[in-house]
């Protein structure tokens, strides 16, 4: 299915550096922008990374998403010493709404000629601990000049156990009960909830994916790559580096990176663009994805 | 509405001893008999108690469900020292699967004149640690010779922690994942998951009624009885015991059992007697029941 290859768009990459000076284009945060280099207006995905990890880890499949025609935009300050014993409060919710806020005036400048975003159609993903921080932002735990019309969670995590869950605390063991109106995607990893040795799991069971879901009003949906770990999305040197703390699936990373760039493409055409084929056709037929998939459900409104 | 009042049948309680004898009436665990006196045929609801409670706490709950036309068998033994022991073993689960065993020869003898079970409408139904055994049951980790066409978990439990549940571990935090393809209906309630003091809740998010409403499949119904406890649902000479170290609502219980009893009558109508018009009245209006249901969610086939 061509959703789960490169898409037919060449995309670039596009390194924006947070300055100290007064510019009002410099960014509240670094920024890795991947972006279609044809001309055009394309939907925007702000895309939060995971805890210690690097918005640049993320390269391989924000490529593959921005080749189906998408803006993707990742901070990535959330990894200095400050931020992480900082992690606790709400600062990455409120780092990630100054970005969204920056970006009605300093997106566009930035990108390629006669690339346009169109920020009527805005999404908002994050992978683990950033996974949880859109989905506190899609909540208004911070205020955003923008709207985002849907929210993806790729293997959300929460905290380290039902007990331990680091604030803002956004789940309550209620089904349905998120605070939210707009569409949700969640993505569960199978292995995310296993250790790696005698090490704890990255995506303990009472506080992953499938709470995340359980959470989400409809419409929203449901993958869960079965055979794959919390981290094989990244870009391979890094997946080489966190497996040795994190446990890994035995497959091909770049079809775990291909599945969860389909899954989240084909979201987006649903509910940002109003195209819903290939997102039914993954719920009808989840072996059209190159990756294992079970279970698929979709909640419809 | 008429569901939550006490229905128009007059209805008997009887008490069947576990008898030594070899007699192939005796069962194989105490029962709690509640059943219709007026001539008839009537579906039959299997009951398990919770942990270390007695099935006659349940009377006032029992004779509610029965006023509507059901016969109901509570077996009672799982409260010695015994099974205190070894509760954390498949003992329940073997245990609950024997009284069903015995119903098909055992039952009928000790009814009331004219009053017949109708086997081939029997549901199954638990209450906390109970209401996991009915789920265990339900899925074949026993063997019986009848066959359950629905269960229902009231407030159930699955151990005291994501990581510290007791055989047999039902749980796996997957949408959808229960082996079973009989409907489900989950009751949680809003308190249950609240510690009396200091002392640790009774049923522990993670583990409790949310997670068992996750992994059902459709069609599925989950209502939250959102200002009650845990045991607001039993007799009131218990909920006056157990209040000391389980968290209690402050409305009437009265209400509770009420409410309890309807939405288990109004499932049974729907999926053993193929009415669903007082199930789809509660889930359409969830304010027609005498207690506060919120959410109330119904994820059809």
């Amino acid at each position: 299915m061509a959703l789960f290859e490169k898409g037919e768009l060449k995309v670039r990459r596009i390194q924006v550096k947070k300055t100290s000076s007064s510019s009002t284009s410099s960014p509240p945060s670094p920024l890795l922008i991947v972006a279609p280099e044809v001309e055009g207006t394309y939907p925007v995905l702000q895309f939060l990374h995971g805890w210690c990890m690097l918005n640049t880890s993320y390269t391989d499949l924000l490529e593959l998403i921005s080749s189906h025609g998408f803006v993707c935009v990742a901070p990535g300050d959330q990894c200095d010493l400050t931020t992480i014993v900082t992690c606790c409060g709400n600062d990455d919710v409120e780092s990630a709404a100054a970005v969204t806020d920056w970006m009605p005036s300093g997106l566009q400048p930035v990108l390629p000629d006669k690339v346009e975003p169109d920020f009527t159609k805005l999404a908002l993903a994050g992978h683990s601990k950033g996974g949880k921080t859109a989905f506190a932002l899609a909540m208004g735990l911070a205020e955003t000049s923008l709207k985002f019309s849907c929210v993806i969670g790729i293997d959300p995590v929460a905290g380290s156990s039902v007990s331990n869950q680091p604030k803002p605390k956004i789940l309550s063991y209620i089904p349905r009960s998120f605070g939210l109106t707009i569409p949700v995607a969640v993505i569960g990893t199978g292995l995310g909830s296993q250790g790696k040795g005698i090490l704890p799991p990255f995506a303990p069971n009472g506080v992953n994916h499938a709470e995340f879901f359980l959470e989400s009003k409809p419409p929203c949906c449901y993958f869960l790559a079965k055979d794959y770990g919390h981290a094989d999305m990244l870009d391979d040197w890094m997946i080489k580096l966190t497996s040795w703390v994190c446990k890994s699936g035995e497959g091909d990373k770049e079809l775990m990176r291909r599945g969860v760039a389909g899954i989240v493409v084909a979201f987006m055409r649903a509910f940002l663009q109003g195209d819903s084929e290939d997102l039914n056709a993954i719920v009808k037929t989840p072996g059209v994805a190159p990756i294992q998939l079970d279970p698929v459900i979709f909640v419809e409104a």
